[in-house]
């Protein structure tokens, strides 16, 4: 059984990666109580959905780094988390839960495929963690169970075919095909990395992908390589952009340049009604959807141009979408 | 009722645009009998596909250009030429009728909603057809019913999850997700005119589409600009890229990258298991398939690259589609 001091040693995150501080969580609506774990590289978030679909005891707290097995480590600290929730919450009793990761997921297998900063290959983590948790556990991507909460209860909810973009440190993508996540054994969606030019290389290895020259995270760092001046996030190159700034405004346009490029080939060959757009890029406003609108007009001719509409779920997608997927098994 | 004189004066076309002659149809199986036309911007396909399911009185005759309302000449030709089919071959009595078109067709609501060189516009070619033919018509899009001819009976066989590219004077796509064409309202696919570069403009009105640069039409048409020398065709070439024709090398690799690059996108966001080219250029064999997926591969990562092949239909998968979506109606 947990260690009550293990489970006390659990230190909360104040602020994302990203700098975010955890906001409210939109309900899921009636139907089963449930736990929800959105797993990334750097934090886990956790809650306790009740019949209500009111998130219950929702935090945020560092993934556990180890040498060697991390996949147990982490089992280790979900467990803990579980027991947490349902110490503080006795009257709740969680029917399943759902699990989301980021990376290479084969969700139908429960299947971690491969994931660079979380150290599996091929871990069965839906079975791992069912047993850990002794609850049946639904297993998902995470920006896809994002976009799968966006779809039912977010930016989406319009839109059967629709791409939910996350612009962040990084770029994710997911696609909802006749309003279900598109999976292709866990490979599609990886707007973030495809080509949109000859360079630079990025880290994941490939050439010219988009996440290296237009995620938050690459506008702030070009900045920083640029001037020597470490800017207070993608934001603060926006305003400085506006304000004059040459250089930020070289590097804010190169980045809009290379959305609307992905934009458009996604318009083209996939066609969606929307994209939805998240992440701490997506609250640039118009600053960001204005531009991309006209450029994307711009560049297409008879397409039909989506409409752009920004995420409402902010950084619980993932987490909503967990719980949607564990509900769904109860 | 049809005069048989002006049956009599539609003439048959040796080869296609792209300098095709008509070749042998794949059998479709055993099912009902069917007409199928393959309407294009140059020709008509047409057939009779009897109950074992071969294609009879196959031919390809020029489309009709008119003043006017050029829908209604068209209709008219379909006529004659199925009446000629069924005069021909009285024993075989069709039982549906399929058309396939080019442009952005809405096959759910029977509509050609736009194709650009046979000048309609929301047009309700299913029911205007229908009305001819006297039969049940099943109408789709021209690629996306070869994608499906490629799925049940040729190159995607083995893939649900594919992309069916034909490279010719043109670039056409389609998606088949899940094992059948994804179409999202008739808008996707259009691989051929995605943006891979900043220009140049399209005569679609859009800048870098692929066609543009890579399709074996606009390889030829770069090569007689730049030179003054007229080709014979693509692959005449890509025959003087190895032998050491400078130009013709620059042209050609310009054209490979173009390609690689739209199918590291493809890749990235849509991952297809199977990518199945057809189209004129897909005869360039190992110069084609070999070159893509070594540059693939060399640009892409952590990515499924997915198997390229080439189609197995020729050009007559169009046909093939319209016989198949004609004999769903049975």
């Amino acid at each position: 059984m947990i260690d009550p001091d293990a489970a006390a040693a659990v230190p909360d995150v104040e602020r994302d990666a990203a700098g975010e501080k955890l906001s409210d969580v939109r309900g899921l609506g009636v139907g089963a109580p449930v736990l929800a774990f959105d797993v990334g590289g750097t934090d886990i978030k956790s809650a306790l959905f009740d019949a209500d679909g009111t998130a219950l005891g929702l935090r945020r707290t560092p993934t556990p780094i180890a040498d060697g097995d991390r996949t147990q480590v982490l089992l280790e600290r979900l467990e803990v988390l579980a027991a947490e929730l349902r110490a503080a919450h006795p009257d709740v009793v969680p029917q399943a839960a759902g699990l989301v990761v980021p990376g290479i997921v084969d969700a139908e297998a429960g299947v971690g495929v491969f994931a660079s900063n979380l150290g599996w290959h091929d871990s069965p983590l839906r079975d791992l963690a069912s047993a850990r948790l002794g609850l049946p556990v639904a297993f998902d991507h995470d920006v896809r169970a994002a976009s799968w909460a966006e779809r039912r209860l977010g930016g989406a909810r319009d839109y059967a075919d629709a791409v939910v973009l996350v612009i962040g440190t990084g770029i994710a993508g997911a696609l909802l095909v006749g309003g279900v996540p598109y999976t292709a054994g866990g490979y599609a969606g990886e707007i973030g990395h495809s080509p949109i030019a000859d360079g630079p290389i990025c880290p994941c290895g490939a050439r010219g992908c988009l996440e290296a020259v237009a995620s938050a995270g690459a506008i702030a760092r070009r900045y920083r390589e640029a001037t020597g001046i470490a800017p207070d996030g993608a934001k603060d190159v926006i305003a400085r952009a506006a304000a004059g700034d040459e250089v930020a405004a070289e590097i804010w346009n190169s980045a809009l340049d290379a959305l609307t490029m992905s934009l458009a080939q996604l318009t083209a060959v996939v066609a969606p009604q929307a994209v939805v757009i998240g992440g701490g890029l997506s609250r640039a406003g118009g600053a960001l959807f204005d531009e991309l609108r006209r450029r994307l007009a711009d560049r297409l001719s008879f397409h039909r141009i989506p409409v752009l509409v920004p995420a409402e779920l902010s950084g619980n997608a993932g987490l909503l979408g967990a719980a949607l997927r564990a509900r769904e098994l109860t």
